[in-house]
């Protein structure tokens, strides 16, 4: 709590990177690119993970869990996949350590534990996933397939940052096998949409859903649907993506079943993940120079209680307040901490819930008792009233909703002001230098300009919207001929 | 759900293996030693893990999630710890893969991406916690540090079994840093109280509360507690740990606080677990040679409705009954399936639910619709009884609380009924190999005796139960003079 956080404007990134710490939502390890979640880093992802369940199980998925690693031989079996992991994957070779020979008191790779066949820790788990449901599916009987999993995975990435690109992350991957290809692409569907309400709802996030080009699927897909966001320094961020693996996997893994009239056929796939860097989303699109600030569907706190007296007798009626208010909130469902720390002051304790975001603090003091008041403040707004007793509740309730409603109209806002709709090259580079955000632009559809404009500004194509119309255009980059928009953009 | 399961008498253990992959519980996987657990079986741990959670967080401790790998000079700086583990870990020595010129189309080890140091794959967290730690505790003012993790870890162990002991597992750990070895003591006793009431609620398990000995401790602690049950073989299954592990991580990894007279002192450390193994106590405690019979407490499924039909008039009539029942049901908190697959018969659904241990089913046919009743079996007792439609509520209701207290009390019976005290180490060994079960003894307390004693029988020393008294008393095998009886068992 102790020096006040690096200001955006200053540097950006500096204030992303103190606030993760700052806020004790994580921090770096001692493996490199490996991060440690802390408790309250994690008691947001713990709820943003109880969400995503129940709607995955109400959407008709059930939860299954498989092992850590892939074996080489699988790992390799689909080849655009193998190809688009290989250059970052952890893998196992021995599975013993000895004492050193050499440095009493330390150990050693044991040379004769080496493994017949190399593990790769799981970057994903297609491999291993449609390795295994080979026997599980046999006729039309067994299908749809739909299953989730929550777990670890790895990817040796060279450059971290807290959340939004670490060695290790959490995610939920879901992997699903189908009759007919369009059952497929209507899930793929089905689940692009779970996450753009779910990031919209609970996140207070507005996305965009599109698909990715070519150059930007998912190695092995057919086709990637993502949910792009943007963050307040302009860049893009991808919050999800749910692939239409057509029938690589099936074909690769020989997963084939028995139609009705029972004739043998690959079946057709898909798979979607969320991570935890949708908390490096979360920090992103509302916190503030004073810190985090959460929506409430999301906040471990919604609502902190600060007793301020200078008696052991005024601590102890206003405890008694708190009590009382305490046990109307929970009986509405609402979340609510009394700090009565001993150890801290009323300042600290004000800084550090301001530092991590809880949504709504109220503060009672001896004149508040007299009056049958509380003072309550929003951390979104920074605005404070004081409120008379008999109404707090409703106050509080409706306030909740406010700041969820307000929080993601004024990223809606912010998101909707940087979508700039650009013509000519000249134009796409000012906006890129100036006012930055998504650029809406005319793409004539090849690889190469892709690649060209990439190289040229950084900027590259977040997604084909799903809502953009068909409008003939130029491309603004090779003058060509083009069918409709997409969406450049700077992104994590 | 074809072919009989093959029964306990004929051979437990094959009884043991077939009913888990039958049940839909768990695979083995492609990965030597690693399962996968399929939905049905991952439905029973997240109920576990959700009851356990609660227990965690009511008793103050809180989540967070710590790396995947241990560095291995991080995992060999607790001595003890270090030489535990040592000879079962997955270690990953390299980070990336590439084309192998040898042979097109494959991959192999990139010999350039050598690691500069090892990484373990975390077989325990208590290195990478505690490194962590020593920048979390500056004062007493910190203290206790009371957090859980939820992870998978990897064991290489040679000879694996389903649930009972695999090379990945999952579980959850409990870390904690105290400020006395008195508190510390207290919070490890507490958590192993914690699973105790847990494992015994909620799994109807009958567990013994008590300490290891020296040699069966937890490489680091220096003491563990522990909980035993008594599977149906008469082998003892340990079902979770706690350790109090003194100043040993304290020191390893120096993490002092200064207490509230600014002295520094090492803090004292606790750790507890349990896992995936639990799984195989529940699976083994309960099931009888029809499959499974889980405790209604810990059932995905409590109750599943049967419709028998002749005519699609038959089964819209028995639908809405279902559906009446189902809604009732609900409000009760209880979970229903309806299972009216067209693609399945009556009696492969009662065998299906029969194997995976439903605790009630209800089938309902033309002649209950007319007489306004419904035809209820009990899956531990296998009986049957028919119920009118109004008093079908509370009759659900209560044979659900019977049969989770019928569940525990034959449980408890049958394990009181194996625990045979003897004086003699001819009655131990004949005990073994007839009635099995624990065997109460007297020990002189030394490796030498338990060593032997597992060497000439297999048997080891379950625990020193907490509630035994002392109890002046002869070795059982030294003759020399001991203090209090001891169990011993074939043990899982």
């Amino acid at each position: 709590m102790s020096k006040k956080l690096t200001s955006r404007s200053e540097d950006y990134s500096k204030w992303y990177n103190e606030l993760v710490v700052k806020a004790d939502l994580a921090e770096n390890s001692a493996v490199r690119g490996c991060m440690v979640i802390k408790p309250y880093g994690y008691a947001i992802w713990e709820k943003m993970q109880a969400e995503l369940d129940k709607m995955f199980k109400e959407t008709g998925h059930q939860n299954a869990y498989f092992p850590l690693f892939v074996p080489k031989s699988l790992f390799e079996a689909e080849e655009k996949n193998a190809e688009g992991f290989a250059k970052e994957c952890a893998i196992v070779t021995h599975y013993r350590l000895q004492n050193d020979p050499d440095k009493p008191g330390k150990l050693r790779v044991d040379p004769e534990a080496k493994l017949e066949e190399e593990l790769i820790v799981r970057p994903t788990s297609e491999a291993i996933i449609w390795n295994t449901f080979r026997g599980w599916v046999q006729s039309y009987r067994d299908l749809p397939l739909l299953i989730n999993q929550w777990a670890n995975v790895v990817r040796w990435e060279m450059r971290t940052r807290l959340f939004l690109r670490t060695a290790e992350f959490l995610w939920q991957e879901g992997h699903t096998a189908h009759e007919t290809k369009q059952q497929a692409v209507a899930e793929a569907e089905l689940m692009n949409n779970v996450y753009a309400t779910f990031v919209e709802n609970f996140m207070a996030i507005p996305v965009i859903q599109g698909l990715k080009t070519e150059s930007e699927r998912f190695a092995g897909a057919d086709e990637t649907y993502c949910i792009e966001a943007l963050m307040q320094d302009g860049k893009a961020l991808q919050a999800g993506t749910s692939h239409f693996l057509g029938q690589n996997f099936a074909k690769a893994f020989d997963v084939k079943y028995a139609n009705k009239e029972g004739k043998q056929d690959y079946v057709w796939a898909t798979s979607w993940g969320v991570s935890t860097r949708l908390m490096g989303a979360l920090i992103m699109t509302h916190s503030d120079d004073h810190g985090l600030v959460l929506p409430p569907s999301l906040a471990p706190n919604q609502v902190v209680i600060i007793p301020i007296y200078k008696s052991d007798e005024d601590l102890e009626a206003i405890t008694e307040v708190a009590n009382s208010i305490i046990s109307d909130l929970r009986g509405k469902n609402i979340s609510v901490k009394f700090d009565n720390r001993t150890t801290h002051r009323p300042g600290a304790k004000f800084a550090q819930h301001e530092l991590q975001g809880v949504p709504l603090r109220l503060a009672i003091g001896a004149r508040d008792l007299a009056n049958g008041t509380v003072e309550i403040a929003r951390r979104d707004t920074l605005t404070k009233e004081v409120v008379t007793l008999d109404s707090l509740n409703d106050k509080i309730e409706g306030l909740l909703k406010d700041i969820q409603n307000d929080l993601y109209k004024k990223a809606l806002d912010f998101r909707n002001d940087h979508i700039t709709e650009v013509e000519t090259f000249e134009e796409f580079k000012t906006v890129l230098e100036t006012k930055t955000g998504f650029i809406s632009a005319h793409w004539d559809g090849t690889i190469e300009t892709e690649d060209k404009i990439k190289e040229l500004t950084k900027a590259t194509i977040r997604c084909i919207p799903l809502e953009g119309k068909e409008e003939a255009g130029i491309c603004v980059f090779s003058g060509n001929p083009s069918k409709r928009r997409v969406l450049f953009a700077k992104a994590y």
